[in-house]
């Protein structure tokens, strides 16, 4: 069902990997809700967390993620890493390889960075975001949060509001949804919604300059967050601004569906894409988002070391219920 | 004994609170002498350090504490955090709580965050140290010293010098030791010895601008670290004159009771608020201090999340004799 | 075969301690090949990780290493620490060792730090590169990987290539080598390889201003690597030319031996100190030696930690056969 050494987008995934990976990290939600949040599934493996950009929340995922199925993790970062003396990725990669992890996460600001480690490592690679291509685990959770509160993601329509063109999580959303058979409306100021952006997927997706129009009906919103850092590009004019015309408040949130539901990546900036009243109201999944992260991360460090797939090679569809077994009886 | 989901302060404790706290902390002071020490008592829980100050001790401690009991332990620091990414603290503090840790250890800069932080989380906050607000585990781990090299609090003549003003360590020691029965002589320069300060305990507690006649025959003397960074404010002259006026050198320590004992949280300035030959003089139990910061680390941790109560919750008042058994017999 | 408390330097290593050291290491090597990488020989040990220095792949290795053998471990960089603060390095070290550690890692700038620590301290002190002193687990490592393709090394020519003076693999390299009965040949620009290297070991050291002669049928190159920072003090004109006068290439490459191998200490500089074609062609052992290193770290934190030497007291020269046992069978 899954049978992959990298998880590097969601593009190359198909309908019935996805929905696999969704039905693990399903049975891993359990095991944070515990006293003993920890299974035996991944002892005496190797995760390393290779992060290039900061990241309190990707990070701290991954870790405890990998810690809960008791393999060994090792954090590094750009600012300690060898990165400062010249080596190039590559270089480092091979080290770090040198050393036998298992699994290899990294956060890097160049696109295509995870898939060249991919290309050269044995060990497993995890793409935790890769500049402004893809961020794979990202959509696979909220993806799995659109699906434990509307039971299904076929037939919704889906409105993303923001930054696309900058947006890794606006891409790997808008395959993951498409391809389980979502509309997909993006959305945002001009020239943060490009028209190359329409071509990504084979169907389901469609460009909507006016921000009301792709909210009308809507059954799920994710809203994007603004890179402060990127505003000297000027692609809107002010913050304040942005807050006006393209920040869900409560009455923008009126156009949606009756039951919708209201989703942001994290963090937040309140009052600017989002308002403080959408993001503390009863719409809003945002820590359902970061509570399914982690059963998102699980899954994935899980099945890419082999889960599900025995030891004599057959491969098993059923729930890894010896993995997610109570360390006590392990 | 110890039924609270937080330790925030000392302020708030009882007379009795705090004696159970240092007996089970002495129970645990031995497993730190064992050739392995750990024990599985915190096997499966989930401990994250979010020290938005830098600290190498305290943040050890925790962590060293933490793994000796068999917990999973994640390193948060500001610098590597959402808060660059303008994030508010609770923001920040309901993220984390989505990923299901058992206990939150914050150090903030301002006085008063991990309450709001335990008013919004389901998991334990302990306060490693808020503003000039409290330090709670090091005024424990000063009593479990007291404790062990004078078998009693209670009738103690305890001299506190230096920056009582802007320190978290002298409010907390201020309210363990008049709890405890102490009495505690606050003294230093002028501006840093607010009269304000004397109205924080019921009873026991003494200004004394005169650092002679508080150092009068004490039986502890804690001597509080200058801290170089808020020299701007000039509070007083120059560290020379600070040392000259303020230091405790073996001539001050003369007027001490004969059996006297010195302590000091650390880091110390040698030469500054402290002579070397007394910082390393055989009455110095600053070394004592952070073998007890350990143990009392560990107790706290351990009866957060339930230790000495069943899980019938029946509540015992015996020492965690499971707790501590050695992990080769778990 | 090797009773000592601390690993500071080769120097004061007999040849029969490295020859036990790399037979322990070279037990350790398959470790790290299986699927469970884990042993439980350092279950409830404390490892703290000690760097006044940056480096990802030397306190990455030491890391792994430690968690390899089930140690729980620490790590502390000078830019989080007390350092900042003040404090002396001497009381850094009496501080974290109050906490109990088993074993202590330093790496410092300052040569003679390690030793001071290792005076101070019950716990064992292992040195991660002082200054321009030592690095004694890179020259070990060297030597694994010097035996494993070699199958000696007695009788060898090694070329060591570069800043001499500066270096503290060079230094710990002379030592280790020449003790096992290889003739090395130190090289690199004039004022990088002084006269008083030559009187560092009792024999088999030559200084050789010629890299050409220094290469004449060598069985081993160790180049070592550029430090870019120090190219201020100007003891050669550019990094341009040190490449054409003293960068291994394939044409230097061809007076060596026929069957030479190629190291270098990372992370490498391509097209300064090493050739790309050298660096990634088949005589280079780079990776081979981060493999070995992770080998040699895990057999020194296993014997300064009392292995094979049972608990009787008995020292035993067999292979730590229970420490190496698969975890699941532990």
């Amino acid at each position: 069902m899954f049978a992959r050494k990298d998880l590097l987008g969601i593009r190359d995934l198909t309908a019935d990997e996805i929905t696999h990976l969704l039905d693990v990290a399903e049975s891993f939600r359990d095991i944070s809700q515990r006293e003993i949040k920890k299974v035996p599934a991944l002892r005496g493996r190797t995760v390393i967390n290779l992060f290039f950009e900061p990241s309190t929340r990707t990070r701290t995922s991954f870790e405890i993620a990998a810690k809960r199925l008791s393999a060994d993790t090792i954090n590094i970062s750009a600012s300690s890493s060898s990165v400062v003396k010249g080596e190039t990725l590559l270089d480092t990669a091979r080290n770090l390889e040198a050393m036998a992890p298992d699994l290899l996460v990294i956060r890097h600001p160049s696109a295509g960075a995870p898939h060249m480690l991919a290309r050269i490592c044995r060990a497993g690679v995890i793409n935790a975001g890769d500049g402004a291509n893809e961020h794979p685990t990202q959509a696979l959770l909220d993806a799995l949060t659109i699906r434990q509160h509307k039971g299904r993601i076929a037939g919704l329509k889906v409105a993303i509001i923001g930054d696309i063109l900058h947006s890794r999580v606006a891409r790997s959303n808008a395959y993951l949804l498409t391809k389980l058979g979502a509309e997909v409306r993006l959305t945002g100021p001009g020239p943060l919604v490009p028209e190359a952006f329409g071509a990504l997927t084979e169907g389901g997706l469609r460009l909507e300059r006016n921000v009301e129009r792709a909210l009308e009906g809507a059954d799920v919103i994710i809203v994007l967050r603004i890179q402060r850092e990127r505003q000297d590009a000027a692609f809107f004019p002010s913050l304040r601004e942005y807050a006006v015309y393209y920040g869900l408040n409560l009455k923008r949130l009126e156009r949606t569906a009756p039951d919708s539901i209201v989703m942001h990546p994290g963090p937040i900036n309140r009052g600017i894409e989002i308002a403080s009243e959408v993001a503390d109201g009863s719409r809003s999944l945002i820590l359902d988002q970061v509570a399914n992260g982690l059963a998102v991360r699980m899954a994935v460090l899980y099945l890419l070391l082999g889960g599900g797939v025995s030891s004599h090679g057959d491969e098993t569809a059923r729930p890894p219920v010896s993995a997610v077994a109570d360390e006590r009886r392990a």
